[in-house]
């Protein structure tokens, strides 16, 4: 272990250096419109047919030429129906009407619509009672979008509003970017699964919970999620199939200065990093590359965990799944804060409106203090105390 | 047809009368907490365990006696581990050390912890170097919570941080509200599903779509999805089977004055309320219940499918399913805009910052246009213009 603490920055530097290159050509993966919701598109989508692909009706009414409706009202003999329904073009004789619904294709000859509510109807005929200008209440071909235009454009995170404009543009089926593919490793023979009978001494595995869900949270998938007791052999079989399954694996626990600490032991001959970090929570991680994959190994305080799969990776999947970054906001704060020296605080804060408080101590164990939060109060490495009514920055939860 | 427009406002309070009573008691459903995310937990959650179990170390280092350090520096003999892993309580004997590691069960007699780097390692024996008061590093038996304490409260969107909670508490699973169930009928016989190739004449379907998009977005589950023609028959045999599968029905299109509106053939011998809305885009709208289930009828422009949705089923889909209301934004308009009398415009604008400007005209078949919206601008019923730098009511996508 370095004698000098790093910074968090230096740390974030050094993880991105080596997740960013496993992440940076993930592919993409084509899904029908109706799957790829919440999806970032892969590629500009444009339209094969103008929008709307035919001329037509923009009001239930009479199709007509505007130059024989110039004497009010003027009485027509109605030559029949342009339904809103599968039908050949068909065109308007001169000195008629043809009754038409909303969308259906206007008739040759035909340059205006007479809404129904401007008319009266006869026997056979339609007496129209305001003149209309060529044009009006005719939608154009392509006066949505010319053939060829732009749809979506490459990155958008699909909407139903988007999924309807690809679907109407005749889109079945799109390119949206690939998820990246995450592994979850936990370790400690103390820990137990949520469920089972817990034995003095033991804890019930939070972290595996929590990463994968934060995982899934910043759009990646997890191709793995295993809980390993301090048996170095077992682990280092379970970090190999976490290795070729994933894009990246992310552990907790095991990598401080105990005896027992089964990812250090394992991955230090490894090559691994294993570094102080100067933050609280936090402490000792490691990162290493085995097989091109990164790994990143936080330490098994389950609030250590949480904040540091937040500050360190949560950007980078983000990013890599086409999702949009979490921006940190200034805030004030409602009381006085101690922090301490040489290590930048991630506090547990509650934001209300434009003011945060801090919820729990700094213990790293508080893990259901933790779920009271809805942001991390980030005090820097220099900073022993705040002041009520000091601007904060905080990164949302 | 009433002879009066219904206000939105009016017409929102119908449709609330008859979809609330329907979504009102959906009841629960219990899942595995790996699968509850993003789901708004039914009930308080209590832990039937203190947190943390039981008293344990906060660091890396030695179990000691404070009153045994006073005078510094002292050195003791080590009595061995109190390693991390799975063991019975074991004392410490008077005059002794042990050593221990972050989160193991503090011994017996011991009352506080010296860090490993306030220590110097000899043979059997350790230094320490800086004097402890009891309780120094030993976090104590529900520091976090105590037993039956509120784990998660009933209403929480469940996010990682909220799970990792419910593990450490050792909560293998938990009741989730069940989502709306939702049926989705488009009609018209002029529209084909996307991805085959279209007649002249035709249209894609794209209300399915967003439909079905837009009531996931907002919490629900979509049971049925179907695009059915002009045939009356037909569409009263899918309308049985979305009333027997769905809490609530959506339909779009069919519903206006022309002569093949299949929805309101088939709802207004049923009792169906068929009403113009003054509203833009909107139009003619229609409310039923069928068997205790609401059937919302909606235009068939795509622009008038979606803004009606937006406006009249969010709020009351996204209340049921427990997830946030999505309230309105006050912005200043960057443009001059006109606006409709007698009608109720939501224009579809692009908002960035704290301004907002209209894209595309109003015309409900713009489509595409509406995917480059982002919130729709709430132009009242009074106001025929807006001139730029009036602040506008938008409602965000």
């Amino acid at each position: 272990m370095p004698a000098r603490r790093r910074s968090v920055d230096e740390h974030a530097v050094r993880i991105a250096s080596i997740v960013e290159p496993a992440l940076v050509a993930l592919g993409t993966e084509r899904l029908p419109i109706a799957q790829a919701a919440g999806r970032p598109l892969a590629e500009d989508v444009h339209s094969a047919i103008p929008l709307p692909p035919f001329r037509n009706a923009q009001m239930d009414g009479y199709a007509a030429r505007a130059e024989e409706l110039t004497t009010l009202p003027v009485t027509l003999p109605v030559a029949g129906v342009a339904p809103a329904e599968r039908s050949a073009p068909r065109g308007l004789p001169a000195g008629h009407l043809l009754r038409i619904m909303t969308g259906a294709p206007l008739p040759d000859g035909a340059d205006c619509v007479v809404p129904v509510e401007d008319t009266r109807t006869g026997d056979g005929t339609a007496t129209v009672l305001a003149s209309r200008a060529a044009g009006d209440f005719v939608r154009i071909v392509g006066s949505d979008l010319d053939r060829g235009g732009l749809v979506v454009a490459a990155g958008t995170v699909l909407a139903a509003r988007h999924l309807a404009a690809l679907a109407a543009s005749g889109t079945a089926d799109v390119a949206v970017r690939a998820r990246p593919r995450v592994a979850i490793l936990t370790t400690g023979a103390e820990v137990v699964a949520p469920g089972r009978h817990l034995q003095f001494g033991e804890i019930y595995d939070s972290n595996g919970t929590a990463l994968a869900a934060l995982a899934r949270e910043a759009g990646a998938e997890v191709v793995l999620q295993a809980l390993v007791d301090d048996d170095p052999g077992a682990f280092a079989d379970v970090l190999a199939d976490a290795v070729a399954a994933a894009d990246l694996v992310v552990t907790s626990g095991g990598i401080s200065q105990g005896d027992y600490e089964v990812v250090r032991q394992v991955l230090e001959p490894a090559g691994a990093e294993v570094t102080e970090i100067a933050m609280q929570p936090g402490g000792p991680q490691a990162t290493a590359v085995l097989s091109g994959v990164p790994i990143v190994c936080f330490p098994g305080n389950p609030v250590s965990t949480q904040v540091s799969f937040t500050v360190f990776i949560r950007p980078l999947l983000r990013r890599a799944a086409g999702l949009a970054t979490i921006e940190p906001r200034l805030l004030t704060l409602e009381a006085h804060v101690r922090s301490v020296p040489g290590k930048r605080q991630w506090l547990r804060g509650q934001a209300r409106g434009d003011t945060v408080r801090v919820v729990g101590g700094a213990s790293s164990h508080l893990v259901t203090t933790m779920a009271r939060a809805d942001v991390l109060i980030d005090v820097p490495e220099q900073v022993l105390q705040l002041a009520a009514g000091d601007r904060v920055t905080v990164l949302p939860l």
